[in-house]
This record gives C-alpha cells, structure tokens and sequence, in this order.
C-alpha cells in the first residue's frame, strides 16, 4: 500500500454556511467547489497545501454521517488517506484482518471511490482510504 | 494571513502504542519523532504529504486534551493550520472578532508557538494557528 498524501480532513457540521464563512472568510482557504453527494450530503471543499478540508453538512436523518453528528457534535470525522489502488491495499489489509464499514469500496464524493476502516485498529480513529476514478481527477 | 499548510491534525488517543501500530504498521506512515510536551502529553509524529498526523495521548487526568478526551473518546481534535506570522495573524482576526482559547500565542509542541480559536467561528470545530519559532524547524 502506497499512501499518497491526506487526501482530506471530513469535517462533519450542522451549519456549513457559518462554516465555510469561517474557514473561507476568517482563513482564507479557497472555496473550490461544493458539492451534493448522493442527495445525502452537502460539501464544501477547500483546499490547503496538498490536502482540503471538507466541509459536510448531512442532508437526512437517517443517513450514518447525521448519526455521527448527533451524537458528536460538529468535529473532525474522518481522515481520508489517498491511494492509488484501493482493491489491492484493501487486500493487504484484510489480510492483516484489517475489516473495513459498511460496503468498500464504494462511491464517494470528487469522484473517488473510498472505504472505511475499523476505527478499533487506528486508536479509535475513523480511517478512509480513497481512490480517485479516473487519474484525470485530482490534484 | 497567509497559511501555507496544513501542519497537524491533533488526534487524541488513549492508547498510544495501538494508535501507533494501525498508522505506521498497516497504513505505513513512517513514525517520524516522539515528544513529550510539557510533562503532559505524548506525541508521536508521523508526517503524510506535506501534513502530518500527531497522535497525542494525555498524561494527566487536569490537563484539558485529557477533559476532550474524557468528554468525545478517542478522535481527531483539532486541525492546525501553518502561518509565518502567527502574531499577526492573530491581530489580524482580532480586529475582526475572533476570540482565541486560553492563553495565545503559547509554546506548542515540535518548537512552535500557537493559539487555538474560537470553534463557534467555525461551525464548531477546532482551529489551531501555529509557526516554528525558528525558521530552521518545520518542513
């Protein structure tokens, strides 16, 4: 397995207005694009260095991000970690019976393909590899 | 204000060796360097891209990392941001109302010096700000 760089830090909120006026306006960070995921998520991206926080505001109740949120708080959820072959370091891992969450891997958001880690190997730490689509994506 | 990176995530843990293991021995990132800060915190180091992951565990129950982590369990605390003038970054977003938390700027740790902001400035989440005090350190 072959990490990259941090692909992003998936920093879950309830108000992305407010904060992207803080990351963006107070900060300075870019606003790159927004995107919504899969009707389920509102996402702010906004790069630094050579990774990006994203910004995600949970659209539905039900979906598994809102399950975090209210039972967190605002916060930074995940840490996604680029690859660049996400079927053979998943094989690796689950070979060192790394499991992973839920279906992996699967779509995610900026056309990758992305999956979670068992937080209980990583100190309690939500992992994400990711993968993007096509190597035209990116940066 | 200029930030050129990302510098850290700040992730608290409370099992440092089992944090360790999942991030160095099955993602591969190398353990760069470990501190103790301030006879209160273990650090570890291990860099990804031009970031790094700090993987910090609290060595005394009145420190506030440790009353974080009492409060959220294990998890990624802060993400802080690099500048070249943390003094007057800081004057800067005071004038525009942002508050920081505790004393700032402050020693931090890995030869820096930072200030934590206001999360309600930011949908909720943990801002650090930090410089190397000498322009030797850093990466």
């Amino acid at each position: 397995m072959r990490i990259s760089r941090v692909n992003h830090l998936g920093v879950l909120v309830d108000d992305l207005d407010a904060a992207v006026a803080g990351f963006r306006d107070l900060l300075g960070l870019p606003l790159e694009k927004t995107e919504v995921f899969e009707d389920a998520l509102d996402i702010a991206f906004l790069p630094c260095g050579d990774t990006q926080v994203e910004l995600i505001r949970p659209r539905e109740e039900g979906d598994e991000a809102a399950a975090w949120l209210r039972k967190h708080g605002p916060g930074i959820q995940h840490v996604a970690f680029e690859v660049d072959d996400l079927e053979g370091s998943l094989a690796e891992l689950r070979e060192r019976g790394v499991e992973t969450i839920g279906e992996a891997p699967r779509p995610g958001a900026d056309g990758t393909v992305i999956a979670f880690l068992d937080p209980r190997r990583f100190g309690g730490i939500l992992v994400e590899l990711c993968q993007y689509r096509s190597p035209s994506e990116g940066r």
